[in-house]
């Protein structure tokens, strides 16, 4: 599914303002968060910096240029910004991209430990790179260090800080954003009282392929989306 | 209770929605989970596999044969549905199946930490046998290893997976699998500080004999409902 | 304040059903906990042992002997009312009882972890005894042993079952509860990064002197109050 | 931003108990939490000592001189008012003062680890002095030996019992108090799974002379303010 080149400017907007309402209310953004969705070759949609991401609406999407020039609306971009341009630069096949501040996956960077696949849905991300330091992205040079580091992946983990997920498009950025904390969540949990059985590579295979379906996608989404809606 | 018995058809899926519906707002089933009601000794009520659990209603309510296909309504069973399918073919006295993503349950078997009685209602699942494999039950083969597994038991849990609870109808059904998170969620903590007093075989026996009543599993049953509908 | 003197049968039963309510949406009390307020020398309120907790109306209270007899209303008393009917025979004092399932203190007592004075209104309860068996307290020489074990103390707890406070009303009898469980959640949380902090008597003996008072009760009940009607 | 300054009594009052109802509904604030805007070189204002702090409107806030004398209202302070008055007395530049019970960082005292900077907006609180007692602090003398351990720093911790925080104006007081929270909650649940990174001296500076802006403190607030509107 091609968001973009399907939907106008609002339904995009609208499912950007979604994404992000959703990881809010399940805890993986925080105050600070951001996600943006391609809009051409040279621009993307994004939150600005000082929306208030729990109440997001589409007038707080701003479109900006790879060089975080505003080319639509009037707010300021998060100044974090170069995570996202400089992975649309690096990453043509990549439409959509969330920044997040998940607490089970922070933890696992906080002590050292890598992501380890113990659920199905987690073999979607595989093995995730780390950048090994918490200070903000919010240069150029730090914001091409994040795409050099993130290279094909679809996910990348900042130590003591977050996560950055990407896609092709929101739907499927937003189903590996929380596949990505959920199966953090259990390896945490499982690791106070054990060790937790780790997929084997064939195990991991078979979930890759049988569950990157954008029917998942979709029922992840919607699965958050009733829980908006109803709490 | 023989629920099918007395019911028609509306109640008996007005019922199915209800489970699944508090069993996610509990997060006993996430964005995946299925349940289903005997419909006769060849066919059975399941919810879709595109449903939406945590706002379920009955029009996500589908029949099938034994063999996955559709006898009434028109969307898809869920890929698993031969955990549903074999148990009903090996088990007669069962008319009720919940196919759960327990978060406390899941965690023990990741770890390779049996189920043990730590609680009074968790007595009412004795041993609980282990599927050791994480992978999806979406064959045949699968399905008749999961129900041959589970023999004559209550349930069984799925490694780094989930749990199939089965029961007579479906307030046993639920309650128990209520039960089983409740007990596991107990025995997760306990481990955390120490080394849970295990129940002895004449208090298992003791409780099971005391609590296995329709009483009980309609007051556990109002209870989430209850939390329902205030939430 | 003695509630049972002052007000009329329908505000202790209103008060019955706010602290049971306030204690359910807590998570203190779950589908089969209840609670008590002495009616005379001879009988005292309780909730039936159908009632759903979470839901529960002043129609949910009946009025039994001290040998379970119904004297006011038609549901039948808890199986466990011998709790509440042996405390009120041995304990003049004594003008409200709660039996709670609370989490956090029943897990110590799973792993055979005294109960220790870690915060200031934990200093209330002092030590708690302990009775060593998880069976139901649903016979008369049961009721007998939890009221011989609790002695003149304000509170007991049942290994791997739950916990009973008594008050001379039901507002000092509430507010226990919440402490004795808040109290236990910091022992335990503390217990899993080291050792905590123990009062020294002296400390214990300061909190329980300046502490003990009727406004910080109502202060306690009016917190909870204010959370069951804004959720 | 010289809140006290530009807003009127009113203005000051409903500041004061929104930030008290939002540290309620994120439990870092209890039944007996307070907190305080200076009102002028001698007197302050503060929640009263009776008021119920998740439902708490302007007419619960009281003025009060440095001894605790009512200049404003009729309601008692809360009888901790010495924390507030000695701070004031001792730090000109501080106009706004909140007393927490945050269950992360007191369970960090309880066992004697100190606070370590683990994330970026804990940095802002850099290292945070201990009182090293439990005891209320319901005196005078107390209240100087909370001032004089707090010194020039942000925030103190109180052993086995809260923290106290101080701003130049109520927004960065709640705001540094939400993120003493956030980073010993994240201190806390890594310290479960292995040793967490500490920030280096140079990447605590970065992140203090970077997030210390009015701009990320209204953030922060409007984040826990939706919150609360939307619950």
């Amino acid at each position: 599914m091609e968001v973009a080149a399907h939907g106008d400017a609002m339904e995009i907007k609208r499912q950007l303002v979604d994404a992000i309402r959703m990881l809010a209310a399940a805890d993986i953004v925080d105050h600070s968060g951001h996600g943006s969705v391609r809009r051409d070759s040279r621009s993307f949609y994004v939150n600005s910096g000082a929306s208030t991401r729990a109440a997001l609406t589409t007038d707080d999407i701003v479109a900006v240029d790879l060089n975080g020039n505003l080319v639509d609306g009037s707010a300021r971009p998060p100044l974090e910004f170069h995570i996202h341009s400089e992975i649309y630069r690096a990453r043509e096949d990549v439409h959509a991209v969330l920044h997040t501040h998940p607490r089970w996956s922070t933890l696992l960077t906080m002590v050292g430990e890598p992501y380890k696949v113990v659920y199905a849905q987690g073999a979607l991300l595989g093995a995730i790179p780390l950048l090994d330091s918490p200070l903000s992205v919010n240069t150029k040079p730090m914001g091409e260090k994040v795409a050099s580091t993130l290279g094909a992946h679809p996910a990348i983990l900042l130590k003591s800080h977050g996560a950055v997920i990407v896609g092709s498009n929101m739907l499927e950025c937003f189903a590996l954003a929380a596949y990505l904390e959920e199966n953090a969540c259990r390896q945490y949990m499982a690791m106070q009282i054990g060790t937790p059985y780790v997929f084997s590579d064939n195990e991991r295979d078979m979930f890759r392929e049988r569950l990157w379906t954008e029917n998942l996608f979709r029922k992840t989404w919607d699965h958050y989306y009733s829980k908006l809606h109803h709490s």
